[in-house]
């Protein structure tokens, strides 16, 4: 987007420096923030000028004290709950947010925003750097959870948001969910962490890398100016989401889906097409990836959820990130998830505990891994819903 | 290597057939099969003329019934015990096979082989195709587990030995010593498959198709013809085994030896240079891998490991595979191998019981993931050793 379209006049329940910008077409909400108001980063660098790309749904009531920030995963973007306009599809958690859902958008003002280092609208790599001129590519600051989450709270800010009812957010949108509880306690009444970790693993970041390798491998990468230059790594691109999706996935899951079933034939070639139904399936996750997600970004934002340690800043002791903390906490597991399993979000609740916090752990019996929460997964739902319905009531937002 | 070479005297115990020819300066056997000799291939087509390139150590007995047959995995070669000419290290299995090993090559004759397909002298896509006068590149036949199987049966022919005392290996060599014993059960005294299938699962086929399509994806991969123009893959191969690796390794095992630690560093750098040490490790590990590893190698053998459904030809039912087998069977797992797992294991055991076979199986307890039976693993070593020693007792090769 240009400076004219940031400028339009604005719309929807943000004071007047917030604006809407075209994304296909469509009307968005697109928050600019000038020099005056530099995002500090955790490198040191900071960001300025920049933009925040959001989605809101329902209506912010009069004490503004029923606003729930749904935090995005990795590849997520903004339109949780309506649709996409790059993809045309629903919004990407359809069970969770919606009228009558757990996040009832009849009751509660759901603010979703793209992250910083993304590629839907919010400030990120393939955004022009206005020093250069050119798009900021490889050059982009590197930045952290904590930085998405610092970028998140200015924007509240703007919104004349003081207390967020509730925060919550799966995988990498877990991580933010823990660092906003972390950073910002009188902010977050309510969060829940989904399927994450207060700190990625050895075996996570070895995914991460490879995936970034094989970007960074593909010629057409351009050492990150392939906009710039006209080219684009789609098959690097494609690569990295193949190897992520299999680790988003359980093995039952695999199994019970695809097992050894071929595609579309009767018996194997005897050669390099793809024969099985999950090679089909997995080239057709890479080969959609690529429309609708930038190369840069991927490394951006995984290099983020590699650098998330909540514990660091703590000298390692995870409960002082929370400490005195009146935050009321839900966490949740899929008992065959590999990639942020049961351990991981375990930690998290001791550690809570450690402090004494207002938690309560929830671990879903299914066999549909990591991707688990972005499904129909009935009992995750009705555990949300009477979560999200007891904090409430006591937020003063019953129904 | 060349005609002149193939052609070269014969040394040790094999017949006249038998040829040396130098790889890297050290003489290796080789093995020549002329146009008298075809290897009949599961696809229907034939690969003719071929070479199969092995070791062996220690000396057959008198009666030859004191030969082993070792099968290595997907990236292995031939020099399981001794010095590899290539890589200037050591073989790659010195705990199980040499001078007072479980295999002890004071007392057995151990054969190796290098794999139909394979890159370290047996005929596979980089030699030359007799048709085109060019290496074969990707118009290499694609081929089975059955028929690498096939291969060695005919080079054990040729060294005059009727009956195998033992086949044995891990990973996609314990796939070939199922198909060993399955295929010629009356040549096969004792069977050790380790960490290994009966048949390749979604989750692996899918992890092959991501190293697949990073190879194809790379540009310097030419439709396969990189060594015709002179280019190298090098970049994808090495994504393929960075992708590759990690499912040779457990989670706790890399938590154990990196965790979260720096590479050379007090802090993160806030960039995309391997921060952490699994980052250096795994870059480490493809790097090295492309020095030894023919990248369409790579695409053909894993193919046949994903090929690989032991039970297909017998409507579905394993058992059927081994029916009226008087082999003796050692099945071996690990605890925390989740490439090949337990139940991978299990499901061979099951059939091996329902088909009345004389089958021990042992689980190790470890953490060191699918590569555990490469390593020094001493309730593995000191198993096999005894169900070896057993086993040469009943086949009269008492000590």
């Amino acid at each position: 987007m240009n400076e004219t379209e940031k400028r339009q006049p604005a719309k929807g329940p943000a004071k007047e420096e917030e604006a809407t910008a075209p994304l296909d077409g469509l009307q968005r909400h697109i928050m600019p923030f000038g020099p005056e108001a530099p995002l500090r980063l955790d490198s040191g660098e900071s960001l300025s000028p920049f933009t925040i790309a959001y989605e809101t749904y329902g209506a912010l009531n009069a004490d503004r004290s029923n606003a729930v920030l749904v935090c995005h995963a990795l590849t997520g973007d903004q339109f949780v709950a309506g649709p996409n306009p790059v993809t045309g599809k629903p919004g990407w958690w359809p069970n969770m947010v919606g009228p009558g859902r757990p996040i009832d958008t009849n009751r509660f003002f759901v603010i979703c925003q793209n992250v910083i280092g993304g590629c839907m609208g919010t400030t990120g790599p393939m955004e022009i750097n206005p020093a250069t001129g050119d798009p900021y590519g490889k050059d982009f600051p590197v930045i952290t959870i904590g930085d998405m989450v610092r970028a998140q709270a200015m924007l509240i800010d703007r919104l004349g948001i003081d207390q967020l009812f509730c925060v919550i957010g799966g995988s990498m949108g877990g991580m933010q969910t823990l660092q906003w509880a972390s950073a910002y306690p009188g902010r977050v009444f309510s969060a829940i962490p989904i399927a994450t970790a207060a700190r990625h693993s050895a075996q996570n970041i070895a995914f991460h890398e490879v995936g970034r390798q094989a970007i960074i491998a593909d010629r057409e990468w351009r050492n990150g100016n392939y906009i710039a230059e006209g080219t684009s790594p789609a098959k690097g691109l494609a690569v990295a989401r193949m190897a992520a999706h299999i680790t988003y996935l359980s093995e039952a899951a695999l199994h019970r889906k695809f097992g050894r079933n071929l595609q579309d034939r009767e018996r194997v070639s005897y050669g390099f097409e793809a024969d099985f139904q999950i090679e089909s399936y997995l080239r057709h996750q890479g080969s959609t990836f690529v429309e609708r997600f930038d190369a840069n970004s991927y490394l951006f934002i995984t290099r983020a959820m590699d650098y998330f340690d909540l514990a660091a800043d703590y000298d390692g002791v995870l409960a002082n990130a929370f400490r005195d903390t009146k935050t009321r906490f839900c966490v949740m597991s899929f008992t065959s998830d590999w990639l942020f399993p049961t351990s991981d979000n375990r930690q998290i609740v001791h550690a809570l505990n450690a402090a004494a916090a207002n938690v309560s752990f929830v671990e879903i019996d299914t066999d549909k891994g990591h991707d688990a929460f972005l499904l129909d997964e009935p009992e995750m739902i009705s555990t949300l819903r009477g979560f999200i319905d007891s904090a409430a009531q006591k937020r003063g937002l019953g129904k």
